[in-house]
């Protein structure tokens, strides 16, 4: 196949990325647009993504003693008002609930009735309604740590939507915790970063870098944001997790108090940590490619799908005999703690080796009467050209199933990170960073990541970000102490850090 | 122990049967009211017991080839609109969505603002948005079947609630199906009533009677509904899941078409099915006694706890060293398809076996200094009374493990089948089927169910609803074809049906 092959998405990633980004989803039937403003219905494809990827992330959080528990959907606004920051930063956009009621009107349509004394919120997050059942629940030292996590849709109103990345309505966990000591909610706050850098980089195959927060980005209330950077295919940044440390704040809003040892009262420390459906988005921008989705294995919504090919009505039953049996044999084998995943594709329809390509699923086998003669199958990765298939024996082929998935998971990430490493570049001239994120010509994208110095003073920041669009996306945690001189205002600076555009 | 032992919950079912239900909840730490009106906590010894339930459930249904999507949580006024009978039947006490935005009003309060063109409700159920959906997913009969399934929380605003049993929002898990003919809908709907009594009698332990609703009682918009119903400690009915076959109503309503083999345009024919948190609160009034809940072993929270009993400084260390060994071993023991959930509880409490048996784990454990001499384990189960331990070597409880908790599963089973059988009365005499349904005294409660005839009348069942707060709960599937006298007109019947109070 040359290089001017035809690809199954139109328009392709240089063409026209945002385009690309959503006929990509639209090709692999992952989700769709409702007629509600704003929310996606996410198809069985796309949420069987979803679920693999929370029972990971949920026996994680269970091995680090987190409990799962479910609070209300419903916030009144009373409860918002409590801490200060936090509503300043988040209860602008949301969903109001005003009436309990609806009657028919004059001319048969229905209309609210039964205004509520409060209105209510459709939670955008949980701290403040968690908050005050913590605040139930604690009342000694003999009480804490207390772990909980919750599985919850969440809603933020948003203008401008795009599936997966930004929509009103998305799915996403969110764990709170409460601690007697800052240090040991301190050690919490990254103990779920390095999960989360686990479920990117083990699961994902996304390369992250972990990071904190400069105060304009943190979290509304907490006092020190940290999170997991990736950079995307058009070599922006998206944040594909936050664990925060919100020391006494809202433990001060809620009333969290406790007992100590020492029989004094005091607030509680308290964390909360989430990611979202979100990382679905992340992985179809880091992965895909010109011919649709490409599944990192670990969370596939299915790993392998057997293909039967059938030219002589002769063949039929034996072919499918075959591979319903080899389907069986596979559906046995353990992949990373989890039995594999596997289809089986009966249709006769021409266009189904590239109906999977399209789908990202890792491993295709075509089975027609030819390979079963020779005991043999023949097997495409998507992590290759679509047209580069190996003929591999039956047996062989199963038995390193675990290791070709294992390949594909590597080649993805590494693929990942080189192209990172590509576009992340130190930067310690203001000319040339302004000329790094300022594209020559319209179709032409930006250089991607700089680690630059920065002076810490928000000024500098806004001004970046006012003239470029670039922000502050991570201080890595594992920057160096260095001195060097402000990108923006040449004043003596400790650190580097990394600026980019964002999601 | 003698009949006048004190018992850990007060007031005990005979003597206040709905505060009993209510402290069983508070003792065993499974739920709590929230401040916002009619919504839940469902706390981590409450969730796990949904997540054991959701999980069982999860697998059953994909084995008969459903598929798990997500749809969005708000549903558009216009949307109700569609389905006459449904918004009838639906719409009335619902959370309304008027506004998109808080700001801030003069005394510092939040107000709502952004007010939307078309107000949108918090989901009661989706059939409306899903159609909306399955109206753009299907234009041919290859198309056909449809088999979804949706984890979700759902709003309706209850004035009067009771924890589980009737919350303003609950979690549960709507099905959704479209078939290309009435037969293999009715199959469907069928098929997921048997999933719900298989869920009900060999997971939950609650002994179930499938039967079919009158008109009056009906899902609104439904030909048919499916219901499996279950009897309380109270003699009360509990509907415990239902399973809807919605004709072509749905079809029509959300213009839900495709081109049939034939090449002629046709409606399809749907389904929807459901159970929610509600099978929690069936659980505990079906099992659970004056010493608090009885968790039925197969989804319990957790199955086995292990208390090590230290009076000794000296032997701390090698009593929990032998107790976590122990654990480690019970974990990796099989039952029922789940490795076994253990806990264990190293507070030196003095309450902490009473803690246990209030929380309704199946089995508890002693584990002492000279029990490790005699390399043997102390043991309680929760469908004994509380005093009525066994001594088995270590090794010999290890191994029947499984056994013991299938006998628990099996005692609950049988003690709420007799139940039933007990207070379930064939009734062919009015007077008498008024006295079964009236208390003599007031802290008596009423008869059961009465299995009487009925001559289909939504007149006569509407009188005996006025008269008794009785209503048909269910006409049997296994229903003989008899011949006999209505129970209220004396008119001919058919029919034997299920009389009785309910929730």
């Amino acid at each position: 196949m040359g290089k001017n092959r035809k690809y199954a998405v139109s328009p392709k990633r240089d063409e026209n990325y945002p385009e690309w980004y959503q006929q990509v989803i639209k090709v692999s039937d992952l989700a769709e647009h409702s007629s509600v403003r704003g929310c996606m219905v996410i198809k069985p494809w796309g949420y069987a993504l979803w679920e693999n990827i929370s029972r990971e992330l949920d026996d994680m959080f269970k091995e680090t003693g987190v409990k799962n528990a479910y609070f209300p959907v419903f916030i009144p606004l009373s409860f918002l008002e409590k801490e200060a920051e936090h509503i300043e930063g988040f209860a602008k956009e949301c969903a109001v609930v005003t009436h309990h009621r609806l009657e028919q009107g004059d001319d048969n349509k229905l209309i609210p009735a039964g205004k509520l004394q409060e209105p209510l919120i459709v939670r955008p997050t949980s701290e403040t309604i968690i908050g005050e059942s913590f605040s139930k629940w604690i009342s000694s030292y003999r009480d804490l740590p207390v772990l909980i996590n919750q599985w919850a849709n969440v809603v933020r109103w948003e203008m401008r939507t795009r599936l997966f990345l930004r929509t009103s309505e998305f799915l996403w966990q969110e764990g709170h915790t409460a601690h007697s000591s800052d240090i040991e909610a301190i050690e919490r706050t990254n103990m779920m970063l390095d999960v989360y850098e686990k479920m990117a980089e083990q699961y994902l195959a996304i390369p992250v870098i972990k990071g904190r927060k400069t105060q304009t980005e943190r979290f509304p209330g907490a006092l020190d944001t940290l999170c997991i950077e990736a950079m995307m295919q058009d070599r922006k940044a998206l944040q594909a997790g936050t664990s925060h440390f919100l020391g006494q704040n809202f433990a001060k809003a809620s009333q969290i108090k406790y007992q100590s040892s020492e029989e004094q009262e005091e607030y509680a420390w308290t964390t909360s940590w989430g990611v979202s459906t979100r990382l679905i988005g992340g992985l179809i921008m880091t992965h895909s490619d010109d011919d649709g989705l490409i599944l990192p294995p670990r969370v596939a919504s299915s790993q392998v799908v057997l293909m039967p090919i059938i030219k002589k009505e002769k063949d039929k039953e034996m072919v499918l005999n075959y591979t319903q049996k080899l389907a069986n044999e596979i559906q046995d084998i353990y992949y990373y703690n989890r039995k594999i995943r596997v289809e089986i594709d009966n249709r006769s329809a021409a266009s189904k080796n590239w109906d999977w390509i399209k789908k990202g699923i890792p491993i295709r086998v075509e089975i027609g009467p030819r390979d079963i003669e020779k005991n043999s199958v023949f097997v495409g990765t998507r992590d290759k050209e679509p047209n580069e298939k190996t003929s591999y024996l039956k047996n062989e082929f199963v038995s390193i199933l675990p290791e070709l998935l294992d390949n594909i998971h590597n080649n993805l990430f590494n693929k990942a990170l080189n192209f990172r490493k590509e576009h992340t570049k130190l930067i310690d001239n203001k000319k040339e960073f302004y000329n790094f994120f300022t594209p020559k010509h319209s179709n032409e994208i930006h250089g991607g990541f700089a680690l630059s110095y920065w002076c810490e003073s928000q000024e500098c920041e806004a001004k970046i970000k006012e003239d470029l669009k670039v922000t502050i996306r991570a201080i890595p945690l594992d920057a160096k102490n260095e001195r060097g001189k402000c990108i923006y205002c040449n004043e003596p600076s400790m650190i580097r850090v990394i600026f980019a555009k964002a999601y």
